[in-house]
């Protein structure tokens, strides 16, 4: 299966697909040749290094060394690109997966494209903290340093038309309804655009990592409940998952550089990821959806498990809860004015304190 | 890999693919309903039934008796389809692989929609064999009863640059040219729409099944050589297969039903196929093009090896040889006049007969 993981990348075609995501290659090139003051004299490693695209620009903005390590066969051409322009001094490329490679040395700055789809889904990220456990100087940095992940509810017609309703048509004079159910249970997410018009609440922030300090074991699950707000009435297809990873800003007072995959960000290869519903809802309004989320890491390979459950209308919210209810927006007004008496006001909004945003403090620790 | 080829047919997505490529779904469609009176009382069997369409179509045009056989767990849903079309009393499911499957009784049709990417990559073909020599009684039909694979040299200016001249200009300001070479070594083929104007010359029949009696050993491997006359000159990118299927005609007299995956018909969900050279030729018109193809099924899946080389310009030709040269225009004019005599003329057109259209033709028997 890991294997197969590396393999998948020795196709030119996948590095072609992501050296031609301009948003993407385009924002590591500015946080890295921008940041030359972080660089200069910098002893770096870039961690699935591919084309050695980032190596490259590591070696541009002034690092004394870079290793590429790199686990595919990619890595016997990667001297010749090296070669080719001019940093064979700085550049060294290191063939094998960065957990078995062996190096006698530290480094300042990790460099990596590690994320996938729906920022987790396959990513390397893994592989990310090993090195940095293993290899990253104390104070040394990270690109990217900081990944958020995000999700809303969205209205997705078209694709739900091709991916549900299409097996509810006749095809050929026939019936193959029966299809329907078989159809809606397959709810491998997909990977579409979403148009900003199909967004029917907004967004709310679900995972918070700080890379420097979030750990392996604390990747291997995931689990969120959030309420939304709608704010435009439609049909509900799915929630949508994006994700934006930011860098160290080049320097003091500066803006971190942000790589969004945001549906009204210019398009990535990520695009978003979107979990169907086996049925179309309806929202209206003003409605609050409540929603469960949960990621399992497979144990074998870089894929996520993910069940998604819409909850019941009476199910109690987390505390506090962004969902922006009259209700939940007091008991967030009591927690944020500890001056005052913040016990809790009776009602459904009480219960598990392991849910809303709450958790994801913990995840970050 | 087997059982991974099965499970890929349960995803949905692939069926319905299927059935929204109409020239594919049609050409069935007209070829079955409009031979009710080779169908009329008859038992059928359908070879990998998938979503029923072809068992419908078959109960539709009076079989007494369709078993539907189906190894993915789509047969969970076939029985529920089946009733909601009114035809449980002809259509039986029987879940499992052709080969597996115990069935005591003889069929008189078998269907199939088995055709893969070049008519024969990752092909169901074999199965449909197995079946054609344990279950169909002497004389009975099989829907499609032939095969063709076509091939012709092709300029493809939008593949190339996107496959092959990518890595010669600069990235981000990067020379990647190493990336060239390995580029030119993926020789997958590629699954892709060649415009006729594309066409270097006029496409030749490689390969002719007759699926009444072409032996399952015949498929695991497939050489030919040919030379092409080209009739628009130029840039030459690789050459493009493509398949016919034709059917049993409904009448005595009446045109055999074709389905028909050539450029200059209707797309299909097979496109075309292209081998790309590892480097961009340059033809002329006039120019005689030589080359070599040969197919190799890989042991455990139903995948074939693809070998593809360009002959140098002194290579002899086959005999006969299609490419439109006066020479082996008279060497054909020869072997079609039997009573005067055709002994072959020097030159270097002699040598291994093992070459050209006559073998083809041995495939065949």
């Amino acid at each position: 299966m890991q294997d197969q993981y590396f393999k998948s990348y020795e196709d030119l075609e996948v590095h072609r697909l992501m050296l031609e995501d301009e948003p993407r290659t385009n924002t590591y090139r500015e946080a890295i040749c921008n940041a030359s003051n972080l660089f200069k004299g910098k002893v770096v490693m870039d961690v699935g290094a591919g084309t050695g695209i980032l190596s490259l620009f590591c070696a541009k903005a002034g690092a004394k060394k870079v290793y590429a390590v790199e686990a595919s066969s990619l890595a016997m051409v990667l001297p010749e690109i090296v070669e080719a322009n001019n940093f064979s001094q700085v550049i060294e490329v290191i063939h094998g997966k960065v957990e078995e490679i062996i190096l006698d040395t530290k480094v300042d700055i990790i460099v990596s494209e590690w994320m996938g789809f729906y920022l987790l889904h396959e990513s390397m990220l893994e592989s990310v903290l090993y090195a940095r456990d293993k290899y990253l100087v104390p104070g040394g940095l990270l690109f990217p340093n900081r990944a958020r992940l995000y999700a809303a509810p969205c209205s997705l017609q078209d694709l739900w038309l091709k991916k549900r309703s299409y097996w509810t048509e006749s095809k050929y004079e026939f019936d193959l309804s029966p299809l329907l159910l078989l159809a809606s249970q397959q709810s491998a997410p997909e990977i579409a655009t979403i148009p900003t018009e199909g967004l029917l609440s907004d967004p709310q922030l679900l995972w918070d990592l700080d890379l420097n300090t979030v750990s392996q074991s604390g990747l291997q699950s995931f689990s969120d409940r959030r309420f939304f707000s709608v704010e435009s009435e439609g049909p509900f297809h799915g929630i949508g998952l994006w994700f934006t990873c930011s860098f160290p800003p080049a320097g003091e007072g500066e803006d971190p550089p942000e790589l969004s995959t945001a549906p009204w960000d210019e398009e990535t290869h990520w695009k978003q990821t979107v979990i169907l519903l086996p049925t179309e809802g309806k929202l209206e309004e003003g409605d609050i959806l409540g929603w469960e989320l949960n990621l399992e890491k497979d144990k074998d390979s870089r894929a996520y498990r993910i069940e998604f459950n819409v909850l019941d209308d009476d199910e109690p919210h987390g505390i506090p809860c962004s969902c922006g209810s009259a209700k939940c927006e007091i008991i967030k007004h009591f927690l944020n004015n500890p001056n005052r008496d913040s016990e809790i006001p009776d009602g459904n909004q009480g219960g598990d304190g392991d849910v809303g945003e709450a958790n994801i403090a913990e995840d970050n620790s």
